[in-house]
């Protein structure tokens, strides 16, 4: 069972354990700072496909298929995997997951889907919904441009608030019992719109919604940022991470040394030509996969805040003139159970 | 808490309530044989606005506000809400919702939406992650023209075997306590693909995923067809719905009198021009959030099985010589608790 904690946290009596994980990576991402730490680095991001939504197909069934190894199960164990990606109509997701006969409840979260669908299987197999259930997401460059900008050949300037897309997938697999870590707390946000309409700045847009989610987190449990090891946003990166601080700055909670961003993590932007940093539902999803988990389970992280954002728009909307709604979804996640 | 049930359904030990719904129809749905059970029936189907998005986040938003209202609950009380639609990055639903400040988790099922939604709906509630919780989704059908076929001006014919978008939307309201109908048991579908290439014969393409969650239903539960006053499937319409008697009827399941769906039922098809019939994630949501649930409040319909199919293609994944991956969720509804 689960108890609700002040006006949007969610509290797991016995927190759900993360029974194995995986994160796969492009080119790119593999000559960034976390190379060691993805379980596969994929020096041909066509992954052998003939096209780049194909590509990202592979991608996830590639990540999901080794995250089951690892987690030492097989598909049919699964009881249901909650999935989504960036790609319209999340093709990505109902493609590349299309062969493993898992029930499948699709989900649209953007670059949040990592937090919302972690937190979905926590809560089934919370509940004895599920005995095991999944989550994964992904993204890839090649696919996100041709949707959201411009086709790869036509080499469109990019502005320096622009982030990334992420060529990568993170998927775990959720049980009740199983070495951790474990999923203690979730935060599910509200979609926040602060009127930013720069398609470019997406980590501007985020950062309100993360600062709503965070904000309610902390109120709700009267937790510190001191009280953890990492505080971890999705795809902020480097403007969107900075207008967080000072959100949080105004709300009266510091955010030191401890706060990250996986847009910055992922990439070395001293060396790497990425802009304001990584983006796309693969950044949060490949860091936590791999550089969070693996630090949780060697000792480096005890408790870790996940925040994972999206944002809601899509070209249509930007054309039509509207601004971006953003939303965030936070994980509490702890090495030990108790 | 809820139970696993064979291999596929979930059964809540006490069955989440639907406290209250609203459905919203355009002005074709409203000349059709479900006139009278809608909330509303909207003559002007921009509905004030500039844009078919816009139209359909409208919609969506007006829907949400019946829905509340019949409730008797304001938005801060919903603690969180399931909710997608066709668009691409869904955007019907987050501008829709974004003015609600209700926590909000994406979903991308396409037709399948409203099952899927209600489901998790009840689990969050059933598991204590939410007091009240709530379901919606939406489709207009001048968006979705344009977005997987043609602008309405070109004025491009239609196969016999194509489905008309509803201009519709369904939402409702879950909580512990209510008068009803309740939401008993839930089977969450495979995404299943049979090789169905033709995008104008979306019907063919789900019926598959329908038999396999049914089946899967019947097999878990030990039920049979005349267990219920009403299976009824979301949009497969009238070439869909045959294949789905055959498939059933070669599991050795006959499908008899009491076997609907709900792109018949929406439309009549001898009088208004829609082809095989309605579709679109606004067919079974607002047919559930009309006729099925007044029918279940009525006394017409004591046990109900609701089975909403999706299509998980994109106009992309059909460019590119893909066949149709389709998704469907099942719902086992009571007038009852008991």
């Amino acid at each position: 069972m689960a108890a609700r904690v002040g006006r949007y946290t969610i509290r797991f009596d016995t927190p759900p354990a993360v029974m194995g994980y995986a994160a796969v990576a492009g080119k790119k991402e593999g000559e960034g700072p976390l190379a060691d730490e993805f379980d596969r680095v994929q020096e041909d991001t066509t992954f052998g496909e003939k096209t780049w939504e194909k590509s990202e197909s592979r991608l996830q069934n590639d990540t999901l298929n080794l995250a089951l190894r690892k987690a030492n199960i097989t598909p049919n164990t699964v009881d249901i995997i909650f999935a989504g990606d960036l790609l319209n109509q999340c093709i990505g997701t109902s493609y590349g997951l299309r062969d493993f006969g898992i029930p499948f409840a699709g989900l649209f979260g953007a670059c949040s889907t990592m937090a919302e669908s972690l937190a979905m299987a926590s809560v089934f197999v919370d509940n004895g919904c599920a005995n095991v259930a999944a989550a994964i997401t992904s993204s890839h460059f090649c696919s996100a441009e041709r949707q959201y900008r411009y086709p790869l050949e036509y080499g469109g300037q990019r502005a320096p608030s622009a982030q990334w897309t992420v060529t990568g997938s993170g998927a775990a697999i959720v049980g009740k019992t199983g070495g951790g870590p474990f999923v203690r707390e979730a935060t599910f946000g509200r979609i926040t719109d602060l009127g930013i309409k720069d398609a470019a700045n997406m980590g501007a847009a985020m950062a309100p919604a993360a600062a709503d989610t965070l904000k309610h987190y902390f109120d709700d449990t009267g937790a510190s940022p001191d009280a953890f090891d990492l505080i971890v946003t999705g795809d902020l990166a480097q403007v969107g991470s900075e207008l967080l601080r000072t959100l949080m700055q105004r709300e009266g909670v510091t955010l030191g040394e401890n706060y990250k961003d996986c847009g910055l993590l992922i990439f070395d932007r001293e060396k790497q030509d990425v802009h304001a940093g990584g983006s796309g539902c693969g950044c949060a999803a490949s860091v936590l996969c791999s550089h969070i988990l693996n630090g949780m389970k060697n000792g480096r992280y005890k408790e870790v805040l996940f925040i994972a954002t999206g944002a809601l728009m899509s070209p249509v909307s930007v054309g039509q003139g509207e601004s971006i709604p953003s939303v965030a979804h936070l994980l509490h996640l702890s090495a030990a159970r108790a």
